[in-house]
């Protein structure tokens, strides 16, 4: 073991791709004859992304770790790990990882680790650990870690509909990184639940009981939140509260569900009678104080008070998170990752010296709270330079809103086409903006070929590099 | 980090579950009207176990857990990290891993990091990797890792059908190991290609192109060995032949592409001017030295005297892991692992030292050579208990023979129940041990209720188990 070699391991650069394609909630919400404020204040949200035919979890992470290696200048030969989390199957046996080895067999790099993590939303955090371990391990050989998070979230028509969304993201790993794991405090909760799963090998789309899962889920973050506090005290031999973190990430459903969740971690500090919670929000949550787990989950009323109570420290601890999954919809794996994302976006320039808590769940269920550490970096690999590759505000004022009908419409058809064979679809990237991958074709034997929307040029190469794995595909 | 504490992280403690079911090959030879000898020396297999209708990935992996806590007194609040390779989809969200949380939630442990690891055979050594790097990193909390493989591999009617097989095995990972990696001698090699894969999603079946597939396994053993020889010669300055390692173990669909594995690794060794190569086969072997790569692989008389000078060799160093997958048939992320557990069941008094080369392959696809240094261990964590507790002579003899019509019965009933919701299995456990889980029904909501073979009392508490599940799926 290459023992103390390697000190602050972590994120040293990011990237995001979202689909130019989205739907306004205010406008699905008449289109589905919701009541008004249903989905934009009931759940908190305001526009959803969504892959349009041309695009997939495999076409999202071909474009977001190209462009990441050409925004950094990081060289394919240096991957010596490559994680995929994500929940949507394409394949139920080839992970996405191979898909995306296509970039780096061109420059000669098959000497690449890792493959494809799967639970729920929770996929990209398991993906995320098992790089960090690699890099701090007696394998490491000295080269960069990659962990791609990529989803599309797809649901039947009802209730769930608008909670969809569609992400790809690109986070690269090694020592000395600008945002670091403070490894040692972690709290994880893993229990076997049925509150959303995909049991409809056939459909794209999950079963989900709302109502268990936003119960499990703050289940977890209060179990999740005791661990972590727990190792906080043990290491740093005093009492953990809100108050010692500068920003609150959580993986984000909804947004409503990270209000109540913030609540809830503040309700928790209440009773663990921390100094955080002064008088006045005190007074107000001590007829709470004597409710069962279970009553206290199911409380209308605490709900409304502990939000009412916290709703100062939300403001400055959680809301900086909020603008790309309001803004994009859930996007499973890469979901805390965007309110990550968005959180650096939002104050990249006093970020340093301060600890951001995250709060990764994956139903079924999986979940882990855990730390990060921010602090200056060297260029490329600096917080600034991540906001300025990110380019938060310019991808989305650059998005096209659809309509809902047209949205309705492009489900229908992806329903059609998923688990499908021998089909071209419309080649239409009119919308995609240049160095976008796309599905072209998926042929009689379901392997799928894309390209790279760009200049003549780069066009021809991409054909080329497709052709190259059909002519692999057929020629033994 | 905890830098320098943990010595010789590897594997502790192993256990094998398979179905008591299986079909003998010439038998099935017969019944399929192949011609004599087309399963067993073509293929060069024995017998394939099969699951049935009571049994699933799920079911043998509760099964082979439990085994293993119980017959190495493992506390389960001992285990602070379970990965689950597998590449048979029950559900496409929801882990196998949340599954085998029920035997950790009995004891009150739900802080179990980890999910499942996919792609193809591979995903259990990605799983193993990720346990290993875990207990060398600095977010170790001192626990025990476990890596589970478990898969049921069934194919179509049609040639491929002979090459199945199902089993589960769980290892229990951590420092001090009898079974510990070289982590530094390790060859990887990860491409995009379509040789076996299962994007028709409705079904269990894969797509498989078998003459692609044994291609894209020989070159990548290639690959792998050249850079495995490479990391050897960089740490231990001098050159790797196969003469250094004890024992090859390779991934093996069916044991003619192990027999062709060990042949083409001797060619490389004559290519390398290995002095194992003796001067007889050496003449033997030279009027293929100026083949091309692509040449070589397709050469038939190439593999028939690569095979035969290599002979004596194989017998010695590759013959003693081809036991249980002979006896089972391809077991997928399994397959690997119990012709490694074949090698201590033969060879446990001898193993003191030695070094085992280690071939993991996964179509896609993804592949590592790796190494693993034996050494005695402490009670009960040593190799003749290991092998005591595999006990593979006696579950071997325990099987009950299914005819070939029974068994192509089995998987046309298996074909309706794949995706599907609302039935109960037969419950019939007659031919199960006592210990082993079975499925006992799914709900109109999918959701599965397993239960465990036992005394009159346990069967209460395994019924228990379930019911408890039940009511939190219900409850809210």
């Amino acid at each position: 073991m290459d023992s103390g070699k390697v000190n602050d391991v972590g994120i040293l650069a990011m990237d995001i791709y979202f689909p130019p394609t989205c739907v306004q909630q205010e406008a699905l919400e008449a289109h589905d004859g919701a009541s008004k404020g249903k989905y934009t204040i009931g759940l908190g949200q305001e526009c959803m992304a969504f892959c349009t035919e041309v695009e997939d979890v495999i076409s999202m992470s071909l474009t977001v770790v190209t462009s990441l290696l050409e925004k950094y200048q990081i060289d394919p030969k240096q991957i010596g790990r490559l994680e995929v989390g994500s929940e949507t199957v394409i394949d139920k046996s080839k992970s996405i990882k191979t898909w995306i080895m296509q970039i780096f067999e061109e420059s000669g790099n098959t000497d690449v680790e890792g493959v494809d993590s799967t639970n729920a939303c929770y996929g990209g955090t398991a993906a995320l650990f098992n790089c960090v371990n690699w890099v701090e391990s007696s394998s490491w050989d000295g080269r960069y870690g990659l962990v791609v998070c990529t989803d599309s979230a797809v649901y039947a028509e009802g209730p769930a509909r608008p909670t969809g969304g569609a992400a790809a993201i690109a986070m690269l790993i090694g020592p000395n990184a600008p945002i670091s794991f403070e490894s040692k405090f972690r709290g994880t909760h893993m229990t076997h639940v049925y509150d959303f799963y995909k049991p409809n090998l056939a459909s794209e789309y999950p079963v989900v009981d709302g109502k268990l899962s936003q119960t499990c889920y703050l289940m977890a973050l209060d179990s999740c939140y005791k661990r972590f506090c727990s190792k906080f005290e043990k290491f740093e031999g005093k009492q953990f509260s809100i108050s010692d973190a500068d920003y609150f990430v959580f993986h984000s459903p909804y947004n409503k569900l990270v209000q109540k969740s913030f609540a809830r971690l503040y309700f928790n500090d209440y009773l663990r009678n921390s100094s955080v919670v002064e008088k006045d929000a005190r007074e107000k949550l001590e007829q709470f104080s004597n409710l069962t787990g279970d009553e206290s989950y199911q409380s209308r009323e605490l709900e409304k008070v502990s939000q009412q109570v916290s709703k100062p420290l939300y403001d400055v601890k959680v809301q900086p998170s909020t603008l790309l999954p309001k803004q994009i919809g859930n996007m499973y794996t890469a979901s805390i990752y965007a309110a990550f994302a968005s959180v650096i976006h939002n104050k990249y320039s006093t970020l340093m010296g301060q600890r951001i808590v995250m709060f990764s769940y994956g139903s079924g269920l999986s979940s882990t709270m855990f730390s990060f550490k921010l602090q200056d970096g060297q260029h490329p690999f600096n917080i600034s330079n991540i906001a300025s590759v990110l380019n938060v505000s310019e991808k989305l004022e650059k998005r096209h809103v659809i309509s809902p009908e047209n949205f309705v419409e492009t489900l229908k058809l992806m329903e059609h086409r998923y688990g499908a064979k021998g089909f071209e679809t419309s080649k239409d990237t009119s919308l995609l903006s240049p160095g976008t991958f796309y599905l072209v074709n998926v042929d009689s034997m379901y392997r799928r070929y894309y390209a790279k929307k760009d200049t003549e040029e780069e066009a021809t190469s991409a054909k080329s590099l497709s052709c190259k794995n059909s002519s692999l595909a057929n020629g033994h």
